[in-house]
């Protein structure tokens, strides 16, 4: 801070309504301002004004950003990757696994905790942060890889094998000769050094947790704040951290979200990263940690759509909306990455909006917190899978990875206001679905795939997308036609794929307009078994083969999609799939701009959030029960016309 | 391969016609797991089946990928290069000059040519594969190219100024001085290393065809598998290799040759690579030794065009057709570049079609092989001039390199059906060529320019682009008005040149649109001397110059072009010339997308093959004698309409 | 040289009226051989040969390119920078504080001076080249940092708090932690370490300055040749480089300038750099070093071009136009970049052209040298502000810079004919001008604010752009409200920016096109205080703040950009703010295409050039009283029609 404000602040604080804070996070340098020496005055300073305002606080490990002295003893604390060592200057840079590394940092999360353990103020505390593997790869790594693959594969021949070490002359003969997978062409080896390394992440983040338990009271809870594939913002799966693996020690999940705004500002990556947050712990409610007030300067929210993220967020199931941050740093990176307030510290427009949250917060909380849902579609996704798929994408020169695959089917979910969970490769209470949705399932085991094909055998629906089943979870590609193990549930074969150009659906089976109708990335050409062709190809050569196809099996159907269709081609295949198994409710008769999310609140009532994602004022039939809109305080009666400005939010919780 | 398969595959091969595969290139790792121990064991199994089945077996040598103990032993054999040293994973990326690389290459070259030279199915032996230097400029090539320049030019002084060392401070007092060029902006001596740089590949695959004939039996070849300049296919001239000079002391010249399918499919490629092969050892057979099956998902072919892919091959003098590769790996890099097989090993549309051809060459083949051509047309080619013109291009923000100067006047000559052979500055048989054309010989020596002069003087016909003889043999520019020796000969002088922008061909000699009547790239300002100006510039200011000229010299002309054309500028150019040089023929009334190859047979009868690179079917007059049609064995009579299904192929042997 | 040629060039030099050549600069390996060895016969040649001739010479010291037996001794001569080692090959690539490079350019230099400092045909010397600090940043430069950074900062704790170094753990306890900058993500440390960086140059420029002025005569000048930001061309303000500052030991300023010809022929980068150089020693005289003869291929120029950029240059204050360069190098990256001669030594149609301006020099230099100009009309740039402003731009993908800010109000200056000096932050008389424009003047301190509203507030005005004042002169954001101290001069206050999508301003007020009346890249929500609102944004949200707002303010005003107008907009705002500011006269009464630059010579006589920037033959009335063109000898009357040629130019010597 410029200068001392901490009483401005938890003045101004408390006028927005704010009754949790964040500290501590990434503050090691000020805490252990030299190796041993410790110094808490600062967080004992803001506990104390916090504890005396009845603001609550989460303490943050410090550990994801390394003080310079650590650096100047240990310069190889800093990780290499494949691109060589990291620079001193950004934050998450260090090698997670570095021996010293882990002492100091042991050693500081004991004082920390020591410290603040027993503060009234502290409710919970998070772990690091954004915690990832930061593609560590030196040679301290590379001993742990290698004696990690010694362990899990104990017969070097069947190794040599299965990974394919034969191609371009890379069979060992003894694991002494295994050398860096930094350059490797192998993406056999590089998903299995990637899994190695999420691996790594999973058990550093449980260290730090079972540390911190090691003191924390019962009534604090831990967490860590998860995020997202980064693409400017918070896009898709993140590839570094397998984050139901790591949520599993967790006692809530925690998560950042970061969006577009003004005019893009359509509220599915705050549905997607809350799903996926949801799905992590099995439903349960999660905290957003931090999401943007005023963000970058092209954020900059127009009057109203502070709140509609926050209570979108709410909708979600989160039960905290946490800004990053309240105010905005004067130097460095994250200059105009701007908190609730500018560096001026001046009520701004995006503050004055937050107070209105605080006050609905404040007034709404009890019928609004502990959101339950129970979804029934739910879309899958794997790390592993991700990994692979990513090693060759579309072809050599292709851009488009495994999110740009998976986001286009969520997206045509949530425009649809299909609630949607999120299961991964470790989920095994499948049969709570009736639909699931399974983009580029590109390496699985047949274990995996025999699950799936158990799935709809018992009933269930799944719709695949091109490349699933290809390869097994070493991605080595299957020997059996393709989709492989899928084939037996899906009934369909392939053995010749091609990129489509100028390939349309034939006869337009979905009314869309020609452009729409296109292939695009991949296509594969398919010659159904038992399945029915939903649509073909319109080309002069491809014509014969099926492009979209559906098969009964056991008391389930399999649809597949051997090509990646435009986005308003996934919407109407999608919305055909739910209409398919029998889901198809009032909710679908809206759709985006309009966005309904809905759950049952600790009264054991439906509470339905309905947005206008829009800058244009909408009008709609209620077509629920009789209900209260809570912001309001009015009832609402089942049919009545509802008026929503723009960027517009109404809470109605059934009667 | 996931399961022992070897005779299902034998079996499919023998039913697909296949009669010679190549084995045991890139296996070091297999062939020695471990420093000194050898395992010949697959080999012998497969020589075992394949002779058998009488399969005929090319043996290649190990050293394009070497193994992981190697590097583990002496990492320093990974190559060192101006941008970093190689990481282990890729192949080709081994220092070939390194000492203990070649002494362990020389053991296990020698261990297999004594294990497998007496075997009767080995027909032949390929050194290596797709050698290059790889860029190799660490120390101790440093070293060598020291000794190499002090070796060449003992005089430092006429050194220093021959290489212009002068300039920014580079002059050197004694050879101790000489510091590597990686980081060089002086272009004389960047052309002296890449020329240094080709030596080695030429020494080094030397050094094992004499290793290889030690041990071979007289029946056996030794050929290489060379490649050209790869932009996602092969492309234009190799800049890494002489292949002229490295093919010399092979029996045969061989050749991989990829290229774009479906609609992209052309046939160009196969013809410049053909005509580039069967060049390189003075008109020659040669052998695919790889061309594409499957290949790149964008590349699955259409129906037709592997039969016509193969028949374009023998077309241009190939005596063999060889796919990469049979079936398809499962893992690493080559996942989805596809042999004739897929992964699962069924018998797919690709492999369908290739046993029309299998059976289709067992029958045809006597009257096929051994094709032989007196082309009078030649597209001369320099690899130093190639080297020093990319050091330049047009700008120093230019993207167009030498190769896309030369490709264009190549698929011009390809599009009018003129056949072409190559020659390169060690060609002495000018003479038996009427035209040659002669793109962008930008360094070369007075005494290759006055060669040229002489083969003009004597009678010849050439076609010169601008920038041709701009510098000399050191990519010093020569102290004359340009373009130098060539004047005598063209009748031109110039002092100035420019970029060309709106700048066209004033009246549009050829007619064409006003979009391919514009300069591109390049202009020179022509001032002719004797030669006649066929063109000049239309431009407010340039207008005074001239843009093509042509000049009779001796018995000969030179047309020089001072400017880079349209494709179709080009063509009209390049028939301009042909007419000229009283070439223009039969073959020349038909055009791309009918393309003629000819050539004479073992029987010494004419053979014509007529291709329809077209999706559409045509059908034409047949402009020659009466003769057969060998793949329906049909006659055909002179003046006959023929009928040319899509991508289709007739093969007509003159009675 | 290819051949001994020096008397022939001598005389096609005195042919072309040429009477200055600047020598030895970057012949270090020629004059030094080897350590301690020194051969200056080229140089005595050359003396000779250009004093019989009565040419007169400026010496370069040779230091801006080493020589091999430096590097070959000490290789980390080469400088260290974030991006790695510089590799030998180019010039500028030594680190300028290397202690025996200092010592060994020490030697160096007083052996040249004490060799030829009698001469009597030296007039002068040129220490080093286009001297930068070649962003050298090695654990040298990294001590010397920390000892700057030690004794410009005393307090350790307030210089964590001053740069923000608490943030991401960056907070030192001991200077012995302090890492290097390398990789820092902290804008503040960044800025401060190029701040030192620039300083570097001017210490090391200052030395050679000392050192050349111990042995030089009274009569001979010492300058530098200093360049411009280099976009493929002089662009901008030189970020490396504090001008001024290290102008101030300089006898003279010099310059190099190159831009682009042909159809993009503008003059800009020749007032732009003639106006900075002038500028660089308060309205001094300066000398064109360095500018292109035929240079790049794509700037052959037309006739006419060659004569009106010699007499532009004279029309800023120029006393010499120098080409680089003579003849053109046979070798070496320079083999394009064309001198008066190309490599054929042949007169063509360039050198030509430059004979008739040696003859007009010749006989108008007495009324045409030492031109002196008072202009009213200043831009203030500051290095500080153009570090800092392009450490954020306008976010992270953001690609526009400082200078691309600044460009387009000098243009928009240039094309309305209202000559300009530039101001930098260490300028103190400000006064003397009736408007300044401070485009971005992103980091200043508190002083230099403070200065400008004084300025303003003794009757000067200002025209601000966006993020002028946004923070200090350690890149710390101000914590009061933007424009932070300017607010008191310009009546405004913004806590909010965003980036315009779709905005432009509120009802068309300079009645441009829609599309020149949009904003972009920036904007601020501006609420005025006390200023008049010019222009608000026209927004469905943002309609509501001004975009242009003018503040009285003492006997001055203020005028306020906050987004960046499009070229037009510019235009038309700053044509406001001149006649705002009484400046509207007759030269702005003539407009681009027709560029005037006005003088008083030696004679006290105004002299007025008149240039036709364009392909298109034009004629005017002439606004100003009755005087002599000179270049014709003939008079002019009042009102007179005057014709000019395309790529014209008139010199209008008052009576």
């Amino acid at each position: 801070m410029p200068y001392d404000r901490l009483d401005s602040d938890v003045k101004m604080m408390k006028e927005a309504g704010i009754n949790v804070v964040r500290i501590a996070e990434s503050t090691w340098a000020t805490l252990e301002p030299q190796e041993g020496t410790f110094d808490f005055s600062h967080i004992d300073r803001v506990l104390a004004a916090m504890d005396k305002a009845g603001i609550r606080v989460i303490i943050g490990t410090p550990t994801y950003a390394v003080p310079a002295w650590m650096v100047k003893k240990h310069p190889d604390i800093l990780a290499t990757t494949p691109q060589g060592q990291y620079k001193f200057g950004p934050r998450q840079n260090m090698d997670i696994t570095h021996p010293w590394f882990r002492q100091r940092a042991e050693i500081v999360i004991r004082k920390l905790m020591e410290h603040v353990k027993d503060h009234p103020a502290v409710i919970g505390f998070q772990v690091d942060n954004e915690t990832k593997h930061y593609d560590t790869s030196g040679p301290a790594v590379q001993a742990q890889f290698v004696a990690y693959l010694q362990k899990t594969y104990p017969d070097l021949q069947a190794f040599n094998k299965e990974f394919g070490m034969d191609y371009w002359s890379h069979r060992i003969h003894s694991w002494d000769d295994f050398l860096s997978v930094d350059g490797t062409v192998n993406a056999s080896l590089a998903a299995e050094f990637a899994r190695f390394q999420r691996q790594l992440v999973t058990d550093y983040l449980n260290w730090q947790v079972e540390l911190v338990k090691s003191y924390s009271r019962a009534d604090q809870f831990v967490t860590q704040n998860f995020d997202l594939d980064w693409r400017g913002y918070s896009y898709g799966i993140q590839p570094r951290v397998d984050q139901f693996a790591a949520a599993q020690k967790m006692d809530v999940a925690g998560v950042d979200i970061y969006h577009p705004t003004q005019d893009q500002l359509t509220g599915t990556e705050i549905a997607f990263g809350g799903d996926l947050t949801r799905s992590m712990k099995g439903g349960q409610n999660y905290l957003v940690i931090e999401t943007q007030a005023q963000g970058f300067p092209e954020w900059t929210p127009y009057p109203g759509q502070l709140r509609q993220q926050a209570f979108s967020h709410v909708a979600s199931g989160a039960n905290m909306v946490s800004y990053w941050h309240w105010s905005t740093t004067a130097n460095s990176i994250e200059t105009y990455w701007r908190g609730l307030l500018s560096q001026d510290f001046q009520p701004n427009e995006t503050y004055l909006e937050a107070k209105t949250i605080g006050a609905d917060f404040a007034r709404l909380s009890p019928q609004l917190v502990n959101l339950k849902k129970e979804n029934k579609v739910a879309l899958y996704f794997s790390n592993q899978a991700l990994t692979a798929f990513n090693a060759f994408k579309f072809g050599w020169t292709s851009q488009e990875e495994y999110n740009d695959v998976l986001r286009p089917f969520y997206n045509a979910l949530y425009r649809m206001n299909v609630e949607t969970d999120l299961v991964d490769s470790s989920s095994r209470d499948l049969n709570r679905y009736a639909l699931i949705v399974v983009p580029a399932l590109y390496s699985a085991s047949d274990a995996e795939l025999q699950r799936l094909n158990d799935y709809v055998r018992q009933g269930g629906h799944i719709v695949y997308t091109f490349k699933s089943g290809f390869s097994n979870e070493h991605v080595k590609v299957r020997a059996t036609p393709q989709p492989g193990i899928i084939e037996q549930a899906a009934g369909i074969r392939y053995s010749q794929v091609t990129i489509p150009h100028n390939v349309a659906l034939r006869d337009n089976p979905y009314g869309v307009t020609p452009e729409e109708n296109q292939a695009r990335w991949w296509m594969e050409l398919i010659k159904p078994t038992t399945a029915r062709v939903l649509a073909r190809y319109d080309h002069p050569v491809w014509g014969q083969y099926a492009a979209l196809t559906r098969n009964q099996y056991g008391s389930g159907t399999v649809t597949y999609l051997g090509f990646m269709p435009s986005d308003t081609l996934i919407g109407a295949i999608l919305a055909d799939e739910v209409k398919q198994a029998g889901l198809w409710d009032k909710a679908q008769a809206l759709h985006f701009p309009h966005i309904v999310r809905q759950g049952v609140n600790q009264q054991g009532k439906t509470v339905r959030f309905l947005f206008n994602y829009s800058s244009t004022p909408t009008s709609l039939s209620w077509p629920w029960p009789d209900g209260k809109e809570l912001l309001s305080n009015q009832n609402v009666k089942s049919n009545q016309m509802l008026s929503l400005p723009a960027w517009g939010v109404l809470i109605i919780e059934a009667l």
